[in-house]
């Protein structure tokens, strides 16, 4: 089942306390695709400058991520520079120099516009709805977005909620998004709006799917070795996604299942810099990480022995 | 199998956005047997001023708990004042009156001795040696600690780490005694010390069990309406070793278990002021509460479908 991508496609220079990383492909489409591309095909759509490394993303097309919907235009790429504390969560933005990301304006390539599910990375509402435009009737739009669009796209994001079926967001944007400090509540709100599911991820306390009449929640991996956080919350909508793509189907299973997807890529994002744990990641790796995750969380059930007071 | 429980038997004032109470139970103790004591029998050991309501814990009696190791003292019980804020998360203390529980020196009953299994609720770790001191050879003894002890009796809780078979602490308590960010090294360095198990409560973002060579994750339960989350750890300790006691095993299938029965019961201990959600609890309550956390968390696996790239 085919999946666009449509978002932003940078070069970061990133610092944590365990390394740096200089001009390195990030943005929120490359993240997206680099997980999701290990699960299934993949087009992406985005722009970048004349100073975009040629071969940057040449793994992707290994994987048969048809990239010809990224266009080059005359410029500087998107940069974005930042620096992280010692607690990762922590975050500092340095630098940001928009560059022909400015000016972007998505153009789905004909042969893209019959996807079945489109992914809608963090970039302005108006161009999310313009992408939504262009496309034929897919049978799932998922999304996401910021505290930056959240306080000044509100109105054309609440439109856009409208025509989403999944709202992928961090657990504090969905709190501001509905003005509501508690998570449930806040999901029943978003999903009033429009998306029948809601997904919360909560860095490395894991994520939680709201459905309107069920939820799911897979924990964070816990990893010994981190290094770079930036594209973790992109890469678990990219494993999110190409699990449910994948799969050819959105039941409860298959979300569920995706969920885990998600986090197992997510964690594979923060391993390294940039995307580069997704270069040398193998199919049974993400496998592996997946069964891990079951064996972290599951428990049998023991009823009615009789031994309660 | 028995459980012995010896910690602080208080009186708290509390207010949080959603209300207040005045002088109602808490103390570890309280909250651990609440919970426990709908799971298996509980023994506990603490004491009180002559201020304390004599029928304040009459409903633990109720349920068979033995409340002979709690001595009346003349002077003021243990008192504790806070307030939460809006994000349950914070709070500040706004009085400590530690009253009768100063001169606290734990004196086990004879009847209490054979215990099989032993919680040291948060209190002095020199009191917590004492406790041990005074019991025959438990089969899993299990205690909780706080910064205050972890800074300022360091010597003596390593030492008691010898002794004890599980820690159960807040993940940031398990960061500083370790003196180690990562909360998968942080618990390897404690099992280095003594504990074969370590478990991270991380309040609303759920629980870890680390064992030498696994671990197993429970989430939070996920509440719409929480009224006051004083006591929802020791809860959980309640619900965790009143599970395990109740199933008379400690294996790796009933330790998992038991996270989710003490994730149930802090989740429980968080709906209402003191221990007045227990008062009301039923066994049923907990057992579909358990099985809820099931749907919450199970997922299939599903491999080799030949379908990813």
């Amino acid at each position: 089942m085919s999946i666009l991508c449509v978002g932003s496609v940078a070069l970061d220079s990133v610092e944590t306390p365990f390394g740096k990383a200089e001009r390195v492909p990030g943005g929120s489409a490359v993240f997206f695709t680099a997980a999701a591309s290990l699960l299934n095909p993949v087009r992406i759509v985005g722009v970048i400058g004349d100073d975009y490394p040629t071969d940057a993303l040449d793994f992707l097309t290994e994987r048969g991520v048809d990239l010809t919907g990224i266009e080059r235009s005359p410029g500087e790429s998107f940069f974005w520079a930042g620096r992280y504390e010692y607690d990762l969560n922590v975050r500092e933005t340095l630098e940001t120099r928009l560059g022909v990301f400015a000016e972007f304006r998505p153009r789905i390539p004909e042969s893209f516009r019959s996807s079945r599910i489109v992914f809608l990375g963090n970039i302005d509402p108006v161009l999310q709805h313009d992408v939504l435009d262009q496309v034929e009737s897919p049978e799932l739009v998922a999304c996401d977005t910021m505290n930056y669009w959240i306080e000044g796209r509100r109105k054309e994001l609440l439109s856009l909620l409208e025509r989403v079926d999944v709202l992928i967001v961090n657990d504090s944007e969905l709190r501001e998004l509905a003005n509501e400090p508690n998570l449930l509540r806040a999901a029943r709100w978003v999903q009033e709006r429009g998306p029948g599911l809601v997904v919360a991820k909560k860095g490395e306390h894991g994520a939680i799917l709201f459905g309107r009449e069920w939820r799911f929640f897979a924990p964070g991996y816990p990893l010994e070795e981190l290094r770079d956080p930036t594209g973790a919350g992109d890469a678990f909508a990219g494993g999110f996604l190409g699990s449910l793509a994948g799969a050819g189907a959105a039941g409860p299973e298959e979300l569920r299942r995706a969920v885990v997807y998600g986090s197992a890529m997510g964690s594979y994002a923060v391993e390294d810099f940039s995307v580069d744990r997704f270069r040398r990641l193998t199919s049974d790796e993400v496998e592996r990480r997946v069964v891990e995750f079951r064996e972290m969380t599951a428990f049998d059930v023991r009823i009615g022995t009789g031994e309660h007071a």
